[in-house]
């Protein structure tokens, strides 16, 4: 198949489109949309964001040493969206989109109630890239709505989380189940 | 809405499944699947995944200084779980699956001409953080099969890129377009 070059690009599928939150130094909750993130090591476990500078939550990072990784819901794909076009220095996006912002009891930073997902990290590692400073956090609870519980494990298909695509730049919903994993490749073995 | 903690694990969605072409120290070609990756830098672009060090893939990084990171189209899913279940030291995973090593022009290592969307990087950082070490790359060129391509950009739903759910660890392909970013959260302002 031909190929086509884009050059040096931020370009893969998927990403995510996570709500960091965060405090302030004043201990003002804040959330922000990022598409840079992922899980970096299983032991400890560590999860990371890479954030711009200028932004809020970078401030807020680098003075808490704590955030969360926030799975919304795709109802909830246009405040994903605001949190993401807008600062915490200017606005209370919790309080304009209707959310709750909780005190976790492990890190120290607030996660988001409305969302079937949380992640709480605290800072473990923090290398400047470039433009993009990468957040490596190592995780201290992963939860997770009742509801969206099935046999003991997260349901994906009750989380409903969002995907980010860049270049494309839209909002993409969880598609078809494909089948487990550690199975379907036995065709191959 | 009331939450369940699940502790420290490495859950959160989506992460990706991708394909991670690399050459040995002879030159041979392998690929592995990885779901622990992401962007993490716009400037340079870098983008990075995380091995274990008892990895084929991980000693082939170290030597080469070099990967690539592979999106593979849903039908190949039974291909990349594969990927996933066996070594390179022991069997020659492209002959296996039917897939062809690209020597890349930019970077020391091979990629997945199958897959209608790669990423080449080169070794930039590496930062061991305990089970796994994380390779931060710089993006030299991304590309794109023509067929995937749309208004000059690349079409995720042509791309069809899967999606692994930790945890439930069934894969998953892209769901239903939820809309333009920098647009939906208007509606917020």
């Amino acid at each position: 198949m031909a190929k086509v070059s884009l050059g040096s690009k931020t370009m893969t599928l998927p990403t995510p489109a996570w709500l960091v939150g965060s405090y302030d130094a004043d201990g003002k909750p804040n959330v922000m949309t990022a598409a840079w993130g992922g899980i970096c090591c299983s032991k400890p476990v560590c999860m990371y964001v890479s954030l711009q500078k200028p932004r809020y939550t970078y401030a807020n990072i680098m003075e808490r040493k704590a955030f969360t990784l926030n799975v919304a819901s795709e109802a909830d794909v246009a405040k994903v969206d605001y949190c993401g076009m807008v600062s915490g220095r200017d606005n209370d996006k919790f309080a304009v989109c209707g959310l709750t912002a909780v005190k976790s009891d492990l890190v120290d930073a607030p996660y988001v109630a409305e969302c079937p997902l949380v992640v709480e990290c605290r800072v473990l590692h923090i290398q400047d890239l470039g433009q993009h400073t990468m957040f490596v956090g190592e995780v201290f609870d992963v939860k997770v709505d009742e509801a969206a519980m099935k046999d003991g494990k997260p349901d994906p298909k009750a989380i409903k989380p969002i995907i980010y695509a860049p270049e494309d730049r839209h909002y993409y919903g969880l598609g078809a189940d494909l089948g487990l994993g550690w199975s379907l490749g036995k065709e191959y073995k």
